[in-house]
Order: structure tokens, then C-alpha cells, then sequence
């Protein structure tokens, strides 16, 4: 059961976002008493948390499974542009927002993911690019890592980027975003393979 | 005497940081007696606001200059790299943090600037570029505007930057961001004049 109410709860708290659905939500959503709720989660906090959870690690396992195909570096960046295209319908686009704002424990658990593994993946990414000929070697990888991970969190932030209404026009700068980044790392080889890559992408 | 002691207390404040500086180090510096400070402004907080206030104007009328010049886009995006080298003996890199963390009345003045003008100001850079063939058609003006801005601010922030240690780290790092920024939008012909001016500002 518990299992069954955090896959429901996700779904219901990133598509309407974590502000908007309460516990009376998820139980009419789920034919359950709030009572059976409380069984398995302290709160509504303790919800948004495990959710949290629950995706980044399944997520982790997703990134292993594509870096496993040993792609292209710059298809592997692009792969992201993709991914939240999929996703546009299932995420709400203020989560990250609210989540950093509202939900201090599930936030800190994001952080330290970033921290530890999404910096990381990008770092590598990075260093097969530059040592293949596709990205500037003069690049500092720890600056532009560092970079990357913000910029999705910068392109998420309503107060950065206010014409952003609604998913479309979130997911229209999350690509502004990683095209400029792409971009402002590649050769002139990582150029040609890259406006391939992009024709064959749209 | 009120403009001796607010430029003398921005030179302390912009080299040593505004947690740094006290009342007692202004009115040493200046020789004269606190009680001659609280003459002209009420406290601490009042100082940093109208030094900010001070700076930005100042500042403001500087870049009406360099934008009467008329000078080539891509000249005028590097200017920042250039003033950025020249002013860093004067400016203590946790400047924008602290004054964002410590000082609301004196940070609400530079967000309503960056709100007003800055962006503004970058915003024309692009639209020139793009009309004059040096910048990507496809870029979305506001979002490439909003982002420029953003990432000087990143450059300063060290809970991003941790390895910014002094002053020739930020400028670093402000360095490799610029030349990333302006790298994102270029046109091929973009990317030719922009060779020649980076081989000549070096």
C-alpha cells in the first residue's frame, strides 16, 4: 500500500505542483481514508519527501542506463532537451521552485544529489567531450559543470524568467538555455557533428 | 564633507567588504570623529545604501559613454571582461553576496537597477547583434538578456563557486563565463570577428 499512495502522491504533487494538493487529494484519488494515509506517512512533508526521493533515485538509475550506451557527448546533453519534452505533461513547472521554497527536508536531499552525483555526471560528460575533439579544451570543467546545473535551475525560477506562464514556455527556456550552453563549448568539429545532430533531433 | 565621507567609505567598502568596515575604520581613515559620520548619515546601513546608490549612478553614466561610442556588439560585450580586470584591486569578490544578504534597502536599489536598465542595456547589445549578422537569429531575446545578467551574479556567489578563494578567481570565473555567454550566440561571421578581437585583447 505504501508503495501504491507515493506513486499516486507523485504523480498528483508534479503534475498540480506541491502546494496545490493536499492529503484530502491523494485519498480521494486513491478510494482511501486520510487514516490509512497516516499509517504510512507522518505528513504531508513526509510525502513530498519521499517522493523526492523516490524519483531522484529512480532518475539515477535512468542516467546510468543511458551513459551505459557510451553515446556521443554531445547527443548524451541533448538527451535532456529530450526527456523534459516527454515529461512536460507530468511536471508542474514551479516543483523545483516550491519544493526549494516550502519543503526545507526534501530540498536538502536534492542538494545533496546535485552535490554528490548530477555535477559529476555532467564533469564526465565534459571530459569525454574535450579529449574527443567536440569541446573546447580551454574550458574549466568545474565552472562549466557547475554552470549547467544551474542554469536548469535558473530556467525553473519564476522570478528570473517571468514570461514564463506555463510548461511550454518553461520547457521553450530549459532548451534556450541548454542550446546556448552546448554552444558556447564546442570546436568547430563539435560544431559540424552538433547542427547534425540538431537536424536529425527536429 | 558628506561626499568626502561616502567616497572614502566606498573604497573601504567595495576593497575590504561591507562585514569587514565598521564606523570606527571610516572615521579613522578619515581622521575625523564618529560623531561627525552620524552628522550626515544614520548608520552603517545608511552608508552602504547611498555608496551602492553612489556606484550604480556613476556606473550608469559611465555605460551611457561607452554605448555612444557605437562600437561593434562583440567589442562591447568584452568591455566587461576589460573593466572587470581593471577595477579588481578595488573590489572585494564577497561584495554582492554580503550586500544581498546584509544590506535589503541598498540591494533592492540594484535589483530595481538590474530590473530598469541593465537588462535593458543588454538587451539592445543582442538586438543590435542580431541585426548586424553577429548574433544567432533564433536567440530569444529576453531570456538571453535575463541570463547574461543572472550569471554575473553566479560568478560572485560562492556557495556555487566554492573555489573562488580571492579576487583572481572570481575574475576567472566571470571570464570563462562571459566568453561562454558570448560564444553561445554567435554566427559563424559572429565567430570570425570575434577571433580577431579575443587574439587582440590578449
Amino acid at each position: 500500500m505504501k508503495d501504491k499512495i507515493l506513486a499516486e502522491s507523485a504523480k498528483l504533487l508534479w503534475k498540480y505542483g506541491v502546494r496545490t494538493i493536499t492529503m484530502d487529494d491523494i485519498a480521494r484519488r486513491l478510494g482511501i481514508s486520510k487514516k490509512t494515509i497516516y499509517l504510512h506517512f507522518s505528513d504531508k512533508e513526509d510525502i513530498v519527501y519521499q517522493a523526492v526521493k523516490h524519483h531522484i533515485e529512480h532518475e539515477m538509475i535512468e542516467c546510468d542506463r543511458v551513459m551505459c550506451l557510451d553515446m556521443n557527448p554531445i547527443d548524451e546533453m541533448l538527451l535532456v532537451s529530450d526527456m523534459m519534452r516527454r515529461q512536460a505533461d507530468a511536471i508542474n513547472p514551479s516543483l523545483l521552485m516550491d519544493v526549494q521554497r516550502y519543503y526545507p527536508k526534501a530540498w536538502a536531499f536534492f542538494l545533496d544529489h546535485k552535490e554528490k552525483r548530477i555535477i559529476n555526471d555532467i564533469k564526465a560528460n565534459l571530459k569525454r567531450g574535450v579529449e574527443q575533439g567536440f569541446y573546447r579544451s580551454d574550458i574549466n570543467l568545474d565552472t562549466m559543470a557547475r554552470l549547467r546545473v544551474e542554469l536548469v535551475q535558473l530556467g525553473f525560477d519564476d522570478r528570473i524568467f517571468p514570461n514564463n506562464k506555463d510548461v511550454k514556455d518553461v520547457i521553450a527556456t530549459q532548451e534556450q538555455l541548454l542550446h546556448h550552453f552546448i554552444r558556447g563549448i564546442l570546436t568547430e568539429a563539435g560544431f559540424a557533428t552538433y547542427n547534425e545532430r540538431v537536424k536529425s533531433f527536429n
